[in-house]
């Protein structure tokens, strides 16, 4: 059978959370969300962010996180923000419209929104009420790309949705991967600070599943649970999404699984980078985009798994490789093998 | 701390449920429900329901699952009915209305439709095309009452709605409890046979979540996966849910842990029955409804925890008692003692 | 060719609105409801309902009315209160549930609701988040019965209505027949300042089509033209809704129409009431509601088109009766000779 | 005061329908668009498209019969494909988007379509069911720059349709302009033929308001009506559009009058030529889109409105000029005339 490096959740969760789920089994808890397992998630959260006044709702999926917030945050006439390669725009099956909201996508380098992206977008509607009126911004940390945002950009950033009246809201599938990455200047206390909400992502980080919206404008707070409900993400055994969290972030759990993520991709970027070979994308957190010629990726393929992102020419594609906190290191180290044989 | 009698999700999951998301942890699988554990678990859904050519998607929630086959299968025009004590139209948040469709709700004894109900929705919607089309009816089974459909009332039901071109959805939070119930004659290939889409639910029942949703009628198999996805109801890590489905499936421990609960709940009313109190509904499966003076309540209230039904008059109310696959036998005599004190 | 007396739109528009729509038609106006006519239009509205600070937009029909006013009141998770009988319960193929919001319905006599019945409606909906948090009222006046609200009713509904931060609404497609009607003691101050939003109708009242929506809200007012743009009831040429709204209102044309109406429905109440006959409705506006035997239906329904309102029993069923601003004298003189002789 | 070419819904509408609205108004007819003036206007749209079997439904404007149209379509899962010029994607205020569905744009010379570009939104949604489902083309005739399908073109668009399970739905608001269009080789026929759906514009040609959806592939027929009430699309008064309609289609009035305006916008069009001023884009339809420079727009503004287009560079900009049926031959000849001394 081949090794897979195709994503970053193709195993079951790390062993003390399941340790945790074992431990807690037959407590006895109130549903839905209220019990005092999320309660102490969420309280590990806001005290991580040092954000003591977010309030913390646990889901199960980051579709369902981001038409959630989406879809609580806008009204009928007010559209979203993103990058075309954003995740709400490629990748959701048209989720976020299904919520009957528009998403303004704008091609951007690195998957990465700046002030003027976002100004071209809101410049190109201007005639109102013929057009909709922009009201969020949605960015992904790490994006989509693998790419992270500095402190100065998310700051610009933040600034700029304050000075428009924009809310910005930060897709954390991987933000447990863009905190610990080589060169990143932001902490989740920034995180927090400069966004009006964003989720911390557990699926692809350790947990079975679960993410953890943290809202931290206070307007945005109001009724949340009611959305949380009426989406179908309100889980009656809450307690399941509670438990993981605690888990994750009682100590660093969380950030030492997306640290070990991130060095063994760059361990396999170096090896690609030892043999000359370059990349679609450059990369710093848990993937990396080599392109390859079709001989190295048929050769490759024999023993692993992985995802051909997008064709360069007739000899040579990209390849995306995924590493997670479940990556065995012998398999780096076998794939690392196999590169330096190409 | 008080023993809780307040529901049936209060607890984490069954033994055998935790060991075998244990076993399979670090296998490799591919993701969003495509997973061997999936198919498997799917496959050991369409043989006990003899229904080979079933499709089975596995979701997280019980209003995730209802909003997400009621929205797949209705067009913007076509309402469902169903009755005033349905889940979806008490208790969801208005999930349904949420995707467009209307509830056309109707009083039914016991929480259980028949043809009449259904053809009294029918007569009010003449004036077309100002009125909508009633396209689906949604039961559940066992109802939120705790009462069960009979072989020949489900028959009635169904037939009727192929006469009438309705689609008939069976919501099965509780189907196991139903279908192990005392005077249930309904198998789960009666089910499969007799709806044209149902779904099975885990949460309830010994998983730490999940229901399988079961696509019987062809017409509404095509394209469901996109509905899961577009709703936010496709895991990651799907094998999550496979996994659990595949463990209370692969031999009798689904419909054991009904019986358990069942037989749980059928003590607490022999309990109230031998001292002459009356109930509110009369229920077979695993929950019932003593009707209570306050001074009772109160009295309970002390060392057990339940769920305030409903004031009868100023004297006296019903009160709700779930029991379930983990409620402790030593919790239930504690409480048939308690009763016999009263 | 049988006379009808169905319903209030079965002609044209009044003689004045047509003759201005012609002496207009040849002006350059910009378009979208930004032109003169609206604006006058609006101007004179504000003025005689005496509330300056109301905004206008006018649509094409009540449906869109409806729904584009809900939609733009209420967030996701929010609801509207209506009665049973309520136009948007019954008679709008599901606008508002496409909308995405529920209507929670009740009873009501005379198809009017009290505070007796909105608080009976938030009792209901103590489960937070599990149910949907009502946030509007909506009511009719005249009602789909033809009963009207006195000032005390309407008063009584509206301070509820504030004190439990609920928007009220009133759908006023017969708007004009209730404030003329005998007894009624509002007037269209009243309405602008009992109501959050409420809607002045045209076309059953002297227009080709049109419905002018006033909303006094300030918190409604903001963005209100994205959503009558994203409704699709942004008409090019505005200007036709305008013109003849002006027309209508620039003198007291709109007030005399519906006195007429409600007189002639009167005259033919005061017919039966001679002939001893019953109705199934006391009303004081446009339309009347008589009991009558089989054998009388049918032999009116030799000369005169009508709706068959509800069978009462096996030989006697209630008939509606409507007139208008077009309703010929000599018509309803044929009628109440023909009454005269049942 | 200024004479205006900014758009063609500036005036009323064509005397013959005033006069047709004056000479059937006292005439009793059954409401909701089932009088038999919409019937006759259906049968003479159904006759002069030489398409017995096609449904004509009459509504009030543009955006209200594209959302409409799409949103009758199309299941949840199911996307929409047009030129990024598309009016559904540039000026309607999400009002698809607002029903749920996601318009799939890509950027088109000429504003037009060819299955190349179909094929290449296909080609990127391969990732199925994580993308939307591709099942409508939506183009414009005229498009919204002015310019026509031909014949050719036309015919291959459809037939990749047909090839890939998708639907054409073609945007009518100017498809008089483009039927008699020099160089115009497509009938009415034609686009019946060649369309599963397509709508006549009657706003921008004549009449007060009103478009003719007319629905060609018998499987969208079905229950069109309850879509067209439920989004606030049938008029009680549906008399309103079927007069205006049968008046306009009796005879040829309806292509002379875009046939009129064509010429006018030709007649600008030769007197900037003759200057040897370039245009944005060739048309030969209703607009004209003329580059000038700064100077040159801001004397012409002294006299004329029109809509100024876009910025070519810092000194020149394209501006748009429209005509009508309404356009006095007049103020064409006093606009050649100041052209000509540019």
């Amino acid at each position: 059978m081949t090794i897979s490096f195709k994503n970053d959740y193709s195993e079951g969760c790390h062993p003390r959370v399941l340790e945790a789920l074992v431990r807690t089994n037959r407590v006895q808890q109130d549903g839905y969300g209220v019990d005092e397992y999320c309660q102490r998630a969420a309280a590990l959260i806001s005290e991580k962010a040092n954000s003591p006044a977010s309030k913390v709702h646990f889901v199960s999926g980051g579709t369902q996180a981001n038409m959630l917030v989406i879809a609580a945050c806008l009204k009928p006439h007010e559209s979203v923000i993103a990058a075309t390669t954003g995740h709400i725009y490629t990748n959701e099956t048209g989720a976020i419209e299904a919520t009957g909201h528009k998403i303004n996508a704008i091609e951007a380098s690195f998957g990465k929104l700046t002030p003027a992206h976002i100004r071209q977008v809101l410049d190109a509607h201007m005639n109102k009420p013929h057009v909709l009126k922009q009201r969020m911004v949605y960015i992904s940390n790490a994006t989509e790309m693998g790419t992270i945002y500095s402190k100065q950009e998310l700051t610009d950033v933040y600034n700029f949705c304050k000075e428009n009246d924009l809310y910005l809201f930060m897709d954390g599938a991987r933000l447990g991967n863009a905190l610990v990455a080589k060169d990143n200047d932001l902490t989740l206390a920034d995180v927090a600070r400069l966004t009006d909400v964003f989720w911390l992502g557990g699926t692809k980080n350790g947990a079975l599943l679960g993410e953890a919206i943290v809202i931290n404008n206070p307007i945005l707070q109001e009724d949340f649970a009611f959305h949380v409900k009426q989406r179908g993400a309100m889980l009656a055994k809450g307690r399941v999404l509670g438990i993981q969290f605690e888990e994750l972030l009682r100590d660093d759990l969380y950030f030492d699984l997306a640290r070990y993520a991130n060095e063994q991709a760059m361990k396999l970027k170096q090896a690609f980078s030892d043999k000359g070979i370059l990349f679609w994308e450059d990369t710093i957190t848990n993937q990396i985009f080599p392109i390859l010629s079709n001989t190295q990726i048929e050769h490759l393929a024999q023993k692993f798994t992985f995802h051909h992102w997008r064709k360069i020419n007739e000899t040579h594609s990209a390849i995306r490789l995924i590493t997670s906190w479940a990556t065995a290191s012998e398999n780096v180290e076998a794939l690392v093998r196999e590169i330096g044989q190409l």
